[in-house]
């Protein structure tokens, strides 16, 4: 059943930023998840949805405050919640992109040797996830980390960036990787 | 000549998992095999289709018990059969993922260091190959793993995964790719 | 609003060459730009295009002199100018390739050691880049490489390469990035 | 122009293995070239065509001898030329995929470890490569490798494979790169 309350524009933004994380290898077939801000609405990809070939089905609409529909929003839908009542974000977007992963095992923060990367984003934070990605107190810690950064990284799991727009967010994803890869084939 | 016995649901659910298998690099041109049970139907891949541009006429529809048919099928299909016969699995993907092999090579099995990885599939074992890969005796050996694991690796070949929709099966073969690289890169 | 100035011919160029190179990671998400120059008229995609998913919107047709319209153009648009005005370049290409960026961080100059490579560029340039990307200075310094080669690395930034038309500047692109593999690969 | 000599089956052919060599990274943006012999007719990519995006005008048909002709196809046209003249081929693909290129700088031959490469081809012969890639000499001294080999590596240069269909020889270049890389990457 397509989801009523999201327009066909968002629709449209969602099932480009889902494939173009997919095939560029950000997210791997179910990771990652990502949602847009419409006033007190948060439009956000379902549970167990394949990024890279979203159906509007797979877009769902949960409210500022929890409530019974969270249930079918992805699991981390309440990070996503933290984030937009602790900012001004408008769209939040969370991928597995390998080595940002990779960097974040053994680094506190990623620091881009690249013109662009070092413009958009000068340090990225990780932090440390001793808690369950759905945790409330793991997203409590992380939506803090966005009054001063767009992109944090979680140790071993994923990177989360905000963004006026989706598309600004997701930039902020693959940037990030980018970086990663140049500090990483640069050693 | 398309095959009757498959509905248009399956067969899109076969274009889309084999296309993701193939963008992703899971899979390269003819490499794996996917099917999917229905009743005591098992609609497979047919021998020699290139993954990522399945056609309708590529599903073959087999028996849960051998037939003539059988030679039109994935010449893997025993393995399918076999685990179909001894476990609850509705689907079963199989992938030449490149690092889940490089690994295959040295270890005896694989242990997520990722978040994602590690909730999903704590340990994944790595089954010795002397045997053809379409021999019975491989079909028994790694359908006996699946009564404990959703995924097990063949050593120098690939990923077999099971799960209760094909998107599912797939999902667990990507996480052990991603997995497996981040254990590499991250040595 | 779509573009008048721009033939649907090169539309279908623009977009061809943006999903190329996004899909064949030659470019992160928003990375690169590129143009056609046509008379005395350029057109570029503008300022923020997600050069994978290109619309007929995202290009904007600026002039050989500077003008108002600019700001609507990509930020490194006088890079491209200054290119047009110093060579008989018909198109320019700008991509963020993973492995020229990291070679140019250490050399000073790449030579490839495969075949294609070195016939169509025996040697590639890398121009130091103190300045901004987008500023006269690094546009003066860049074009005047392009009046002996084909193509230039920006250090730590990305490749700019030249050609009568757009598949020739992008593929100069594609060679650069995979004679840089081969020469990491093969140390 | 499109080709009158080509039939759609064809085309669609061309188009489908252009799009999974370009894809998957067996070619980039300009590299390879493939052919299908039909009778005494060659059906060969055109000099410069964008392996990933194939249009019909890009296929063109020469003869088992030299002609005219010739100009308007791949400069390698007389290396699939020979093959076809000493072999029972239907089809000839070339790629430039990254590590058997690699591979080929410092060995004479590539062994794969895995189940697959090693079952469809126990050993894949390196060329040395010091005439013209377009020459009679290459041509003569690759094309007498298959009369033994199903694919062999330029040195430096890249793979051609032959088959009873495109989709053969195709594999054939898949099942070498995903061996080299095995064996890259497990060292």
């Amino acid at each position: 059943m397509p989801n009523r309350k999201v327009s066909s524009k968002i629709v449209k933004t969602f099932k480009k930023i889902g494939w173009a994380s997919y095939v560029s290898g950000l997210n791997t077939s179910h990771s990652g998840n990502m949602s847009i801000r419409q006033g007190d609405k948060i439009h956000i990809t379902r549970r167990g949805a394949m990024k890279g070939f979203l159906e509007p089905a797979d877009i769902v609409t949960i409210s500022l405050k929890p409530s019974d529909r969270d249930k079918l929003a992805s699991s981390e839908a309440r990070i996503h919640r933290a984030i937009y009542n602790k900012t001004n974000a408008r769209a939040v977007m969370h991928c597995h992109p390998l080595m940002a992963t990779v960097l974040s095992l053994k680094q506190d923060k990623i620091v881009p040797l690249d013109v662009e990367g070092n413009w958009l984003l000068p340090e990225i934070p990780v932090l440390e996830c001793r808690e369950p990605t759905g945790s409330d107190e793991l997203a409590r810690k992380l939506s803090a980390l966005f009054t001063r950064y767009k992109a944090a990284i979680v140790r071993s799991h994923g990177v989360f960036a905000i963004g006026e727009t989706l598309d600004e967010a997701f930039r902020c994803v693959a940037v990030i990787e980018h970086s990663a890869w140049i500090i990483y084939d640069s050693r």
